[in-house]
Protein backbone atom coordinates (compact mmCIF):
# COMPACT_ATOMS: atom_id res chain seq x y z
CA UNK A 1 0.00 0.00 0.00
CA UNK A 2 1.41 3.31 -1.19
CA UNK A 3 -0.22 6.45 0.24
CA UNK A 4 0.93 10.19 -0.63
CA UNK A 5 0.62 11.04 2.87
CA UNK A 6 2.20 14.44 4.29
CA UNK A 7 3.02 14.72 7.90
CA UNK A 8 3.07 18.38 9.29
CA UNK A 9 5.93 18.26 11.97
CA UNK A 10 8.43 20.08 14.31
CA UNK A 11 11.05 18.32 15.12
CA UNK A 12 10.90 16.35 19.05
CA UNK A 13 7.19 17.06 19.06
CA UNK A 14 4.00 14.66 19.17
CA UNK A 15 4.64 14.10 15.54
CA UNK A 16 7.69 11.84 16.48
CA UNK A 17 5.28 9.40 17.39
CA UNK A 18 3.80 9.28 14.16
CA UNK A 19 7.10 9.26 12.40
CA UNK A 20 8.33 6.78 13.99
CA UNK A 21 4.90 4.91 13.21
CA UNK A 22 5.81 5.85 9.28
CA UNK A 23 9.02 4.64 9.12
CA UNK A 24 8.68 1.57 11.23
CA UNK A 25 5.95 0.79 8.45
CA UNK A 26 8.04 1.44 5.69
CA UNK A 27 5.29 3.93 4.94
CA UNK A 28 6.13 6.88 1.86
CA UNK A 29 5.59 9.62 3.52
CA UNK A 30 6.61 13.47 3.22
CA UNK A 31 7.30 16.13 5.98
CA UNK A 32 5.97 19.47 6.09
CA UNK A 33 7.76 21.62 8.62
CA UNK A 34 5.77 23.22 11.20
CA UNK A 35 7.90 26.64 12.15
CA UNK A 36 7.13 26.90 15.65
CA UNK A 37 9.92 29.67 15.92
CA UNK A 38 6.82 31.72 14.00
CA UNK A 39 3.98 29.72 16.05
CA UNK A 40 3.13 28.29 12.28
CA UNK A 41 0.24 26.20 14.26
CA UNK A 42 -1.45 28.84 14.86
CA UNK A 43 -1.47 30.09 11.28
CA UNK A 44 -4.89 30.47 9.52
CA UNK A 45 -3.10 27.78 6.94
CA UNK A 46 -2.70 25.20 9.55
CA UNK A 47 -5.85 25.65 11.61
CA UNK A 48 -7.64 24.92 8.34
CA UNK A 49 -5.43 20.97 8.68
CA UNK A 50 -5.90 21.36 12.77
CA UNK A 51 -8.48 23.67 14.07
CA UNK A 52 -7.27 23.14 17.40
CA UNK A 53 -3.59 24.45 16.26
CA UNK A 54 -2.16 20.90 17.06
CA UNK A 55 0.92 19.29 15.83
CA UNK A 56 0.85 16.58 14.35
CA UNK A 57 -1.33 16.51 11.50
CA UNK A 58 -1.23 14.43 8.45
CA UNK A 59 -3.01 14.86 5.29
CA UNK A 60 -4.38 12.40 3.58
CA UNK A 61 -5.95 11.00 0.06
CA UNK A 62 -9.24 10.96 2.38
CA UNK A 63 -8.46 14.32 4.30
CA UNK A 64 -6.32 15.94 6.94
CA UNK A 65 -6.64 13.89 10.00
CA UNK A 66 -5.02 15.16 13.66
CA UNK A 67 -4.56 13.73 17.06
CA UNK A 68 -1.48 11.50 17.54
CA UNK A 69 -3.25 8.33 18.41
CA UNK A 70 -6.41 8.73 15.60
CA UNK A 71 -3.53 9.04 12.90
CA UNK A 72 -1.84 5.69 14.59
CA UNK A 73 -5.34 3.76 14.50
CA UNK A 74 -5.68 5.28 11.44
CA UNK A 75 -2.60 3.69 9.91
CA UNK A 76 -3.02 0.50 12.13
CA UNK A 77 -5.86 0.15 9.80
CA UNK A 78 -4.53 0.76 6.97
CA UNK A 79 -1.52 -1.82 8.18
CA UNK A 80 -4.02 -4.24 9.63
CA UNK A 81 -1.42 -6.20 12.12
CA UNK A 82 2.11 -4.54 11.48
CA UNK A 83 2.22 -2.71 14.51
CA UNK A 84 -0.62 -3.97 17.12
CA UNK A 85 -2.99 -7.50 17.25
CA UNK A 86 -5.25 -7.45 14.16
CA UNK A 87 -9.20 -6.82 15.30
CA UNK A 88 -10.58 -9.83 16.47
CA UNK A 89 -7.21 -11.43 18.29
CA UNK A 90 -7.51 -11.63 22.08
CA UNK A 91 -5.26 -8.80 22.48
CA UNK A 92 -6.68 -6.69 21.03
CA UNK A 93 -8.75 -5.28 23.39
CA UNK A 94 -5.49 -4.94 25.40
CA UNK A 95 -4.09 -2.60 22.68
CA UNK A 96 -6.77 -0.50 22.83
CA UNK A 97 -7.21 -0.11 26.40
CA UNK A 98 -3.39 0.72 27.04
CA UNK A 99 -3.60 2.98 23.98
CA UNK A 100 -6.38 5.14 24.68
CA UNK A 101 -4.66 5.32 28.42
CA UNK A 102 -1.57 6.87 26.82
CA UNK A 103 -3.77 9.62 24.77
CA UNK A 104 -6.13 10.09 27.19
CA UNK A 105 -4.29 10.38 30.58
CA UNK A 106 -0.92 10.26 29.97
CA UNK A 107 -0.46 12.44 27.09
CA UNK A 108 -2.73 15.17 28.54
CA UNK A 109 -0.50 15.20 31.61
CA UNK A 110 2.39 15.98 29.86
CA UNK A 111 1.02 18.33 28.38
CA UNK A 112 -0.42 19.50 31.69
CA UNK A 113 3.46 19.77 33.09
CA UNK A 114 4.22 21.54 29.91
CA UNK A 115 1.93 23.94 28.99
CA UNK A 116 0.53 24.59 32.29
CA UNK A 117 -0.26 28.42 31.54
CA UNK A 118 -3.34 27.09 29.22
CA UNK A 119 -4.97 24.92 31.92
CA UNK A 120 -4.79 27.22 34.59
CA UNK A 121 -3.79 30.81 33.48
CA UNK A 122 -1.00 32.18 33.41
CA UNK A 123 0.19 32.93 37.00
CA UNK A 124 3.44 31.24 38.42
CA UNK A 125 2.02 30.14 41.77
CA UNK A 126 -0.76 28.20 40.45
CA UNK A 127 1.14 26.75 36.79
CA UNK A 128 3.86 25.31 40.32
CA UNK A 129 0.87 24.06 41.78
CA UNK A 130 -0.88 22.58 38.41
CA UNK A 131 2.81 20.93 37.45
CA UNK A 132 3.57 19.73 41.02
CA UNK A 133 0.83 17.68 41.21
CA UNK A 134 0.43 16.34 37.79
CA UNK A 135 3.94 15.25 37.82
CA UNK A 136 2.54 13.00 40.77
CA UNK A 137 -0.10 11.70 39.00
CA UNK A 138 2.14 10.88 36.01
CA UNK A 139 4.44 9.04 38.41
CA UNK A 140 1.53 7.22 39.37
CA UNK A 141 0.34 6.37 35.76
CA UNK A 142 4.15 5.08 35.16
CA UNK A 143 4.03 3.08 37.98
CA UNK A 144 1.27 1.46 36.75
CA UNK A 145 2.61 1.17 33.07
CA UNK A 146 5.48 -0.57 34.49
CA UNK A 147 3.59 -3.11 36.56
CA UNK A 148 1.07 -4.17 33.06
CA UNK A 149 4.20 -4.56 30.37
CA UNK A 150 3.88 -7.68 29.90
CA UNK A 151 5.19 -8.38 26.64
CA UNK A 152 2.08 -9.23 24.83
CA UNK A 153 0.81 -5.72 23.32
CA UNK A 154 3.97 -3.44 24.60
CA UNK A 155 7.40 -3.79 26.07
CA UNK A 156 8.36 -7.16 23.31
CA UNK A 157 11.05 -7.24 20.99
CA UNK A 158 9.43 -5.84 18.00
CA UNK A 159 7.98 -2.52 19.42
CA UNK A 160 3.95 -2.12 19.01
CA UNK A 161 2.24 1.79 18.73
CA UNK A 162 1.81 1.31 22.13
CA UNK A 163 5.86 1.58 22.92
CA UNK A 164 6.30 3.92 19.96
CA UNK A 165 3.86 6.17 21.58
CA UNK A 166 5.41 5.56 25.20
CA UNK A 167 9.16 5.95 24.53
CA UNK A 168 9.04 9.79 23.11
CA UNK A 169 6.97 10.50 26.13
CA UNK A 170 9.67 9.33 28.24
CA UNK A 171 11.98 11.53 26.20
CA UNK A 172 9.90 14.46 26.98
CA UNK A 173 9.19 13.87 30.86
CA UNK A 174 13.06 13.32 31.32
CA UNK A 175 13.75 16.83 29.38
CA UNK A 176 10.60 18.95 29.90
CA UNK A 177 9.62 21.26 31.30
CA UNK A 178 13.60 22.29 31.40
CA UNK A 179 14.52 22.82 35.21
CA UNK A 180 11.30 21.17 36.21
CA UNK A 181 12.17 17.56 35.56
CA UNK A 182 13.61 16.30 39.13
CA UNK A 183 10.87 14.08 39.61
CA UNK A 184 11.69 11.81 37.21
CA UNK A 185 14.17 8.91 37.34
CA UNK A 186 13.30 6.02 34.43
CA UNK A 187 15.05 3.81 36.98
CA UNK A 188 12.56 3.56 38.83
CA UNK A 189 10.59 1.89 35.92
CA UNK A 190 12.65 -1.10 34.80
CA UNK A 191 9.92 -2.78 32.40
CA UNK A 192 9.79 1.59 31.01
CA UNK A 193 13.67 1.64 31.00
CA UNK A 194 13.85 -1.24 28.88
CA UNK A 195 11.34 -0.17 26.19
CA UNK A 196 13.58 2.92 25.99
CA UNK A 197 16.59 0.84 25.24
CA UNK A 198 15.13 -1.35 23.10
CA UNK A 199 13.71 1.62 21.37
CA UNK A 200 16.73 3.33 20.73
CA UNK A 201 18.19 0.65 18.63
CA UNK A 202 15.50 0.66 16.06
CA UNK A 203 16.64 1.71 12.71
CA UNK A 204 13.71 4.15 12.31
CA UNK A 205 14.62 5.50 15.55
CA UNK A 206 18.19 6.61 14.35
CA UNK A 207 17.16 7.67 11.61
CA UNK A 208 14.52 10.34 12.66
CA UNK A 209 16.93 10.85 15.31
CA UNK A 210 19.40 12.27 13.09
CA UNK A 211 16.76 14.95 11.15
CA UNK A 212 15.57 15.66 14.10
CA UNK A 213 18.52 16.47 15.86
CA UNK A 214 17.52 14.06 19.00
CA UNK A 215 20.81 12.60 19.64
CA UNK A 216 22.10 8.71 20.23
CA UNK A 217 20.22 7.80 23.08
CA UNK A 218 17.12 9.65 21.99
CA UNK A 219 14.66 7.66 24.77
CA UNK A 220 16.90 5.99 27.32
CA UNK A 221 19.21 9.09 27.96
CA UNK A 222 17.85 11.93 26.36
CA UNK A 223 19.46 15.47 25.72
CA UNK A 224 17.52 18.34 24.58
CA UNK A 225 16.92 18.45 20.62
CA UNK A 226 19.24 20.37 18.46
CA UNK A 227 17.35 20.37 15.53
CA UNK A 228 19.61 21.21 11.87
CA UNK A 229 16.32 22.78 10.79
CA UNK A 230 12.57 24.27 12.80
CA UNK A 231 12.45 24.43 16.69
CA UNK A 232 11.16 22.01 19.05
CA UNK A 233 9.64 24.75 21.37
CA UNK B 1 -22.42 -12.20 17.06
CA UNK B 2 -23.26 -12.71 20.76
CA UNK B 3 -20.71 -11.77 23.12
CA UNK B 4 -21.11 -12.52 27.48
CA UNK B 5 -20.07 -9.56 27.82
CA UNK B 6 -20.11 -7.74 31.68
CA UNK B 7 -20.22 -3.92 31.78
CA UNK B 8 -19.30 -2.04 35.23
CA UNK B 9 -21.36 0.40 35.41
CA UNK B 10 -22.79 3.23 38.01
CA UNK B 11 -25.75 5.32 37.24
CA UNK B 12 -25.00 7.79 34.92
CA UNK B 13 -21.34 7.30 34.97
CA UNK B 14 -19.17 7.06 31.72
CA UNK B 15 -20.66 3.41 31.56
CA UNK B 16 -23.84 5.32 30.00
CA UNK B 17 -22.02 5.89 26.81
CA UNK B 18 -20.54 2.28 26.79
CA UNK B 19 -24.02 0.93 27.51
CA UNK B 20 -25.76 3.74 25.07
CA UNK B 21 -23.53 1.86 22.20
CA UNK B 22 -24.37 -1.90 23.67
CA UNK B 23 -28.30 -0.97 23.08
CA UNK B 24 -27.75 0.69 19.62
CA UNK B 25 -25.99 -2.68 18.46
CA UNK B 26 -27.86 -4.82 19.66
CA UNK B 27 -25.64 -5.96 21.84
CA UNK B 28 -26.28 -9.13 24.68
CA UNK B 29 -24.84 -8.02 27.82
CA UNK B 30 -24.88 -7.95 31.51
CA UNK B 31 -24.41 -5.12 34.27
CA UNK B 32 -22.55 -5.07 37.27
CA UNK B 33 -23.21 -2.06 39.79
CA UNK B 34 -19.89 -0.25 40.76
CA UNK B 35 -21.46 0.76 44.17
CA UNK B 36 -19.99 4.25 44.43
CA UNK B 37 -21.87 5.04 47.76
CA UNK B 38 -18.53 3.17 49.19
CA UNK B 39 -16.20 3.49 46.39
CA UNK B 40 -16.21 0.07 45.16
CA UNK B 41 -14.43 1.41 42.33
CA UNK B 42 -11.41 1.57 44.92
CA UNK B 43 -11.81 -1.85 46.01
CA UNK B 44 -9.18 -4.56 45.10
CA UNK B 45 -11.55 -6.68 43.12
CA UNK B 46 -12.78 -3.96 40.99
CA UNK B 47 -8.62 -2.50 40.55
CA UNK B 48 -8.48 -6.47 38.80
CA UNK B 49 -10.36 -5.13 36.51
CA UNK B 50 -9.51 -1.55 35.63
CA UNK B 51 -5.97 -0.39 37.75
CA UNK B 52 -6.58 2.57 37.30
CA UNK B 53 -10.10 2.47 39.71
CA UNK B 54 -12.33 4.44 37.12
CA UNK B 55 -15.67 3.42 35.72
CA UNK B 56 -16.58 1.67 33.07
CA UNK B 57 -14.50 -1.50 32.40
CA UNK B 58 -16.30 -4.61 30.57
CA UNK B 59 -15.33 -8.27 30.69
CA UNK B 60 -15.31 -9.55 27.08
CA UNK B 61 -14.10 -13.12 26.11
CA UNK B 62 -10.87 -12.16 25.79
CA UNK B 63 -10.22 -10.07 29.48
CA UNK B 64 -11.12 -6.78 30.64
CA UNK B 65 -11.06 -3.28 28.51
CA UNK B 66 -11.41 -0.23 30.19
CA UNK B 67 -11.26 2.84 28.88
CA UNK B 68 -14.81 4.77 27.46
CA UNK B 69 -12.93 5.36 23.97
CA UNK B 70 -11.37 1.80 24.15
CA UNK B 71 -14.28 0.07 24.55
CA UNK B 72 -15.75 1.94 21.66
CA UNK B 73 -13.40 1.10 19.43
CA UNK B 74 -13.56 -2.55 20.40
CA UNK B 75 -17.07 -2.56 19.94
CA UNK B 76 -16.99 -0.85 16.52
CA UNK B 77 -14.34 -3.50 15.28
CA UNK B 78 -16.96 -6.08 16.41
CA UNK B 79 -19.62 -4.63 14.66
CA UNK B 80 -18.11 -2.88 11.61
CA UNK B 81 -20.02 -0.44 10.41
CA UNK B 82 -22.61 0.17 12.50
CA UNK B 83 -22.20 3.39 14.31
CA UNK B 84 -19.04 4.26 12.47
CA UNK B 85 -17.96 4.27 8.96
CA UNK B 86 -15.79 1.10 8.03
CA UNK B 87 -12.11 1.35 8.22
CA UNK B 88 -11.05 2.20 4.74
CA UNK B 89 -14.25 4.13 4.13
CA UNK B 90 -13.11 8.11 3.02
CA UNK B 91 -14.69 9.00 6.17
CA UNK B 92 -13.21 6.83 8.49
CA UNK B 93 -10.15 9.19 9.72
CA UNK B 94 -12.60 12.03 10.52
CA UNK B 95 -14.15 9.72 13.01
CA UNK B 96 -11.08 8.88 14.75
CA UNK B 97 -10.36 12.20 15.04
CA UNK B 98 -13.06 13.50 16.60
CA UNK B 99 -13.30 10.33 18.28
CA UNK B 100 -9.83 10.70 20.05
CA UNK B 101 -10.61 14.65 20.26
CA UNK B 102 -13.45 13.65 22.56
CA UNK B 103 -11.53 11.18 24.73
CA UNK B 104 -8.51 13.13 25.13
CA UNK B 105 -9.84 16.32 25.13
CA UNK B 106 -12.94 17.02 26.15
CA UNK B 107 -13.38 14.10 28.62
CA UNK B 108 -10.27 14.63 30.16
CA UNK B 109 -11.13 18.48 30.87
CA UNK B 110 -14.63 17.57 32.13
CA UNK B 111 -12.96 15.57 34.75
CA UNK B 112 -10.91 18.23 35.76
CA UNK B 113 -13.57 19.85 36.34
CA UNK B 114 -15.94 17.14 38.24
CA UNK B 115 -12.99 15.92 40.50
CA UNK B 116 -10.41 19.34 40.72
CA UNK B 117 -8.87 18.36 44.00
CA UNK B 118 -7.27 14.77 41.74
CA UNK B 119 -5.96 17.36 39.56
CA UNK B 120 -4.37 20.15 41.65
CA UNK B 121 -4.57 19.00 44.86
CA UNK B 122 -7.30 19.26 47.68
CA UNK B 123 -7.61 23.09 47.95
CA UNK B 124 -10.50 25.33 47.32
CA UNK B 125 -8.90 27.97 45.55
CA UNK B 126 -6.57 26.27 43.76
CA UNK B 127 -9.34 23.86 42.64
CA UNK B 128 -11.82 26.75 41.45
CA UNK B 129 -8.82 28.55 39.66
CA UNK B 130 -8.57 25.31 37.79
CA UNK B 131 -11.75 24.35 36.80
CA UNK B 132 -12.67 28.20 36.03
CA UNK B 133 -10.05 28.33 32.94
CA UNK B 134 -10.75 24.67 32.29
CA UNK B 135 -14.64 25.89 31.64
CA UNK B 136 -13.18 28.28 29.64
CA UNK B 137 -11.33 25.32 27.20
CA UNK B 138 -14.42 23.35 27.10
CA UNK B 139 -16.22 26.05 25.59
CA UNK B 140 -14.13 26.88 22.84
CA UNK B 141 -13.99 22.99 22.33
CA UNK B 142 -17.41 22.67 21.95
CA UNK B 143 -16.83 25.62 19.85
CA UNK B 144 -14.73 23.51 17.55
CA UNK B 145 -17.14 20.53 17.53
CA UNK B 146 -20.20 22.59 16.66
CA UNK B 147 -18.39 24.11 13.68
CA UNK B 148 -17.45 20.42 12.39
CA UNK B 149 -20.81 18.65 13.02
CA UNK B 150 -21.67 18.20 9.59
CA UNK B 151 -23.70 14.76 9.97
CA UNK B 152 -20.83 13.13 7.83
CA UNK B 153 -19.58 11.42 11.29
CA UNK B 154 -21.37 13.26 13.91
CA UNK B 155 -24.76 15.11 13.99
CA UNK B 156 -26.32 12.75 11.25
CA UNK B 157 -30.50 11.92 12.44
CA UNK B 158 -28.77 8.07 12.92
CA UNK B 159 -26.06 8.39 15.59
CA UNK B 160 -22.65 7.43 15.39
CA UNK B 161 -20.68 6.45 18.09
CA UNK B 162 -19.19 10.32 18.34
CA UNK B 163 -23.14 11.40 18.79
CA UNK B 164 -23.10 8.64 21.65
CA UNK B 165 -19.89 9.79 23.44
CA UNK B 166 -21.36 13.55 23.07
CA UNK B 167 -24.55 13.53 24.76
CA UNK B 168 -23.87 12.17 27.79
CA UNK B 169 -21.07 14.85 28.13
CA UNK B 170 -23.25 17.67 27.14
CA UNK B 171 -25.77 15.90 29.97
CA UNK B 172 -22.71 16.31 32.78
CA UNK B 173 -21.58 20.01 31.37
CA UNK B 174 -25.04 20.84 32.44
CA UNK B 175 -25.47 19.12 35.63
CA UNK B 176 -21.93 18.94 37.31
CA UNK B 177 -19.96 20.06 39.50
CA UNK B 178 -23.55 20.95 41.49
CA UNK B 179 -23.20 24.96 41.30
CA UNK B 180 -20.36 25.71 39.58
CA UNK B 181 -22.63 24.93 35.30
CA UNK B 182 -23.11 28.87 35.21
CA UNK B 183 -20.86 28.79 31.92
CA UNK B 184 -22.53 26.26 30.03
CA UNK B 185 -25.96 26.84 27.84
CA UNK B 186 -26.20 24.57 25.60
CA UNK B 187 -28.45 27.01 23.26
CA UNK B 188 -24.93 28.35 22.44
CA UNK B 189 -23.67 25.64 20.30
CA UNK B 190 -27.15 24.87 17.91
CA UNK B 191 -25.34 21.92 15.90
CA UNK B 192 -24.72 20.33 19.63
CA UNK B 193 -28.03 20.93 20.74
CA UNK B 194 -30.04 19.21 17.96
CA UNK B 195 -27.46 16.15 18.72
CA UNK B 196 -28.70 15.86 22.11
CA UNK B 197 -32.78 16.62 20.81
CA UNK B 198 -32.00 13.71 18.50
CA UNK B 199 -30.21 11.46 21.14
CA UNK B 200 -33.05 11.74 23.42
CA UNK B 201 -35.46 10.30 20.99
CA UNK B 202 -33.92 7.11 20.43
CA UNK B 203 -35.11 4.09 22.16
CA UNK B 204 -31.92 2.58 23.92
CA UNK B 205 -31.80 6.28 25.34
CA UNK B 206 -34.93 5.96 27.10
CA UNK B 207 -34.51 2.61 28.43
CA UNK B 208 -31.10 3.06 29.59
CA UNK B 209 -32.96 6.59 31.40
CA UNK B 210 -35.24 4.49 32.98
CA UNK B 211 -32.93 2.22 34.36
CA UNK B 212 -30.54 4.87 35.83
CA UNK B 213 -33.22 7.46 36.77
CA UNK B 214 -32.55 9.52 34.15
CA UNK B 215 -35.45 11.30 33.27
CA UNK B 216 -37.30 11.92 29.82
CA UNK B 217 -34.84 14.38 28.34
CA UNK B 218 -31.80 13.45 30.03
CA UNK B 219 -29.27 15.03 26.71
CA UNK B 220 -31.05 17.82 25.61
CA UNK B 221 -33.24 19.25 29.27
CA UNK B 222 -31.52 17.10 31.72
CA UNK B 223 -32.10 17.05 35.48
CA UNK B 224 -29.47 15.18 38.44
CA UNK B 225 -29.89 11.57 37.86
CA UNK B 226 -32.51 9.52 40.66
CA UNK B 227 -31.05 6.14 39.92
CA UNK B 228 -33.57 3.24 41.19
CA UNK B 229 -30.15 1.60 42.19
CA UNK B 230 -26.87 2.61 42.84
CA UNK B 231 -24.97 6.16 43.30
CA UNK B 232 -24.04 8.41 40.51
CA UNK B 233 -21.40 10.27 42.23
Amino acid sequence: MKLPLRLHYAPDNASLIIRLALEELGCAYETVLVDRAIRAQDSADYRRINPNGLIPAIETPHGAIFETAAILLWLDEAYPGALAPHPGNPRRGDFLKWLIFLANTVHPALRMTFYADKYIGPDAKLEAALRARTQQNIARHLNTLDAHATGAVFGAPDPSLIDLYLAPMLRWMALYPTGGTGWFDLGQWPALYAITRSMDTRASTQRIAALEGLGPTPFSAPCLAAPPVGSAT
